[in-house]
């Protein structure tokens, strides 16, 4: 992994000091500085709210990473898929919580086993899931905490709140620790108004109560409410139900969640994470780079360039197409940085990172880091 | 590769002779009945209007199919990266074109470098790219082929048509081999109504011609035009023009080329890559499976639901969310096949393929074949 990690396939190996401008295009490049204020910052947030933090690691599949978040003061990580989180165990994070249902009895296994290897949790929202879950539990002879998922407005996974009762009582009835509740409201994040994500909020902080009450009138304790993105954890940590925020995406923050008006309160987040392409082909208005939607996922809009002023529209897999604005076209054969409009699948498209300080203009490469759970989808 | 190819992180190996019932979920999913069915009937299209065939293997990125195609009597592939044609090269490929530009001196060190090894040929559009181009295979003492793009009506890379005459003078004044005119018209193949597809392909010919004419006026034969894609090569075929279809999508057939209305002439193309992915939870009105964009690509649209008459909606990078339509909602735990709506980034996503053949319901596993040149962007 580290090999392949360093050295793309017939390119040139990215050695530490090597300049930014020896950066092989397209390529996915952390700007470390602005990464590490990034993770500073919502570690003194959570500290200061008196919240528990465990940050989605889908969003940057790196063992590397996620040791830096739990060295800042972050509990774990959490992942969606069990693949992820063997991925980031056998690079040695040692608190893993897959935020996401696992039926598969094959799969259910492996959850069993890796629970022999690092603390794991992960989350139920069917009888169906708890019954192979404590099965596998009991054959492997391992055990993992089990939040019960409730729907908080996003409509996909998870039980209604008045029935998260019944099944966390499925849950200890089965032998099984209940640990808390998943209540992760994915809709309100990209609201782009504070106001609107605001309003979501509280319905999520309304559902969450009303289950922890379903719980508590099980005769079931109820340790704890988990959930919140980077738009809107503000409102989850001034709830006074949730006690543990799973944001991931301020620590590089994309174009999409750049566009959100800031919430009141919330730190002030930098973009971290950049696409480097390069022009490869001019035409007399516009100027093409070799980065497309294999180098940048859209589903979330396209990319904003970023240190000039150009329009970039789509094109295609493998091009995109920069248009002038306040800035002139770059010439053949210059950089041209992107963000992202959506960092988790961008991210996931890539082997590696490249990890640069001191800036993308006169900075270095610091390091080459795998992207430890690239394509662990299962 | 070959064990990370056969062992997800963690998961199942998939052996030969395994039911398809046993294919861990998500999968990229060959249906190689189907596959096989359409290599042969691309290959005998080509094959009686006496055109040549070099596919696109950025659709694919797989050494064994593109080996199959030229097996079946393709000339060779296309590939749009430096990167995507080492890693064919290295998994047997002996004729790959780049049929994009290539500007940066150190990747047009490994262009020459590359063309010692297996035979080679690559797109230029500008002064630059010739001037470097040569300066790199005079250094390395080797040669390629190569074709002057011309925007064929897309606006992204190739110059004017009236343009390629003097830059094909440059070509051979550089001592390089000019071997004719690359005249892709990406836009033209998801015109949905075949007539708009032909219109766009008479524009593209008609650029193609002049482009021919301006190259032949500078004393310089013009030996090939290839281009043509999936949505319109039976046109480009009949055009008298082009002598080469670079068409790579009908092996797969993706959701967003089954909605074209076909083309007359054209040879019905089967779907034969699916998603395979599993239902993870069940609401009272929908299903959740465990596959979204991190599985499929949606820059083209959501996939289809295949066998079942099921809605899809998008669940965001890890969840489909089902819909009943003229079928009941699959319990927890079914499987659940999809189409996906662009095959090309879809494949980019995973690291190997499971290949099936039988069919999807009772076949069996016939081989896990890797994804050679997954990521290869640069």
């Amino acid at each position: 992994m580290s090999l392949s990690a360093a050295r793309p396939p017939g390119g040139s190996p990215m050695t530490p000091g090597d300049p930014v401008s020896a950066i092989e295009t397209p390529a996915l490049v952390i700007d470390l500085d602005a990464m590490q204020r990034n993770l500073a910052r919502m570690a003194e947030f959570a500290r200061h709210h008196g919240m528990k933090l465990r940050p989605h690691a889908k969003m940057h599949k790196s063992a590397t990473i996620a040791k830096m978040q739990m060295d800042a003061g972050a509990v774990g990580v959490c992942v969606q898929k069990l693949s992820e989180a063997e991925a980031l165990a056998a690079g040695g994070v040692s608190d893993v919580y897959i935020s996401n249902e696992v039926i598969h009895p094959d799969k259910l296994r492996r959850v069993a086993a890796l629970a022999g290897r690092v603390t794991l949790s992960i989350a139920v929202d069917s009888t169906l899931g708890v019954e192979r879950l404590a099965q596998a539990l009991a054959q492997a002879g391992t055990s993992v905490d089990v939040f019960v998922e409730v729907d908080a407005g996003q409509g996909r996974c998870g039980v209604a709140p008045a029935a998260a009762g019944a099944l966390a009582q499925q849950v200890v009835s089965h032998g099984l620790r209940f640990a808390g509740l998943q209540a992760y409201h994915g809709k309100a994040q990209h609201l782009r108004s504070a106001l609107e994500r605001e309003a979501a909020i509280r319905h999520a902080v309304t559902a969450a109560r009303t289950a922890q009450a379903a719980v508590t009138a099980s005769g079931i304790d109820c340790p704890l409410v988990t959930g919140a993105g980077t738009g809107t954890f503000v409102f989850e940590a001034a709830s006074g139900v949730y006690g543990e925020l799973q944001a991931g995406s301020y620590l590089f923050m994309d174009r999409d969640y750049a566009d959100n008006q800031p919430s009141p309160g919330a730190p002030v987040f930098e973009h971290a994470l950049f696409i480097k392409s390069e022009v490869i082909s001019r035409g007399a208005a516009h100027a093409v780079v070799d980065a497309g939607h294999k180098s940048h996922a859209i589903d979330s809009g396209l990319p904003r360039v970023w240190l000039q002023d150009l329009e970039f529209a789509n094109g295609g897999d493998e091009h995109g197409i920069l248009r002038p604005r306040g800035d002139a076209l770059p010439a053949l054969g210059d950089s041209v940085w992107l963000v992202p409009g959506h960092c988790d699948p961008t991210v996931n498209l890539h082997d590696r990172y490249v990890v640069v300080s001191g800036g993308l203009q006169g900075g270095s490469v610091h390091a080459v880091w795998p992207v430890d759970a690239r394509g662990c989808v299962a």
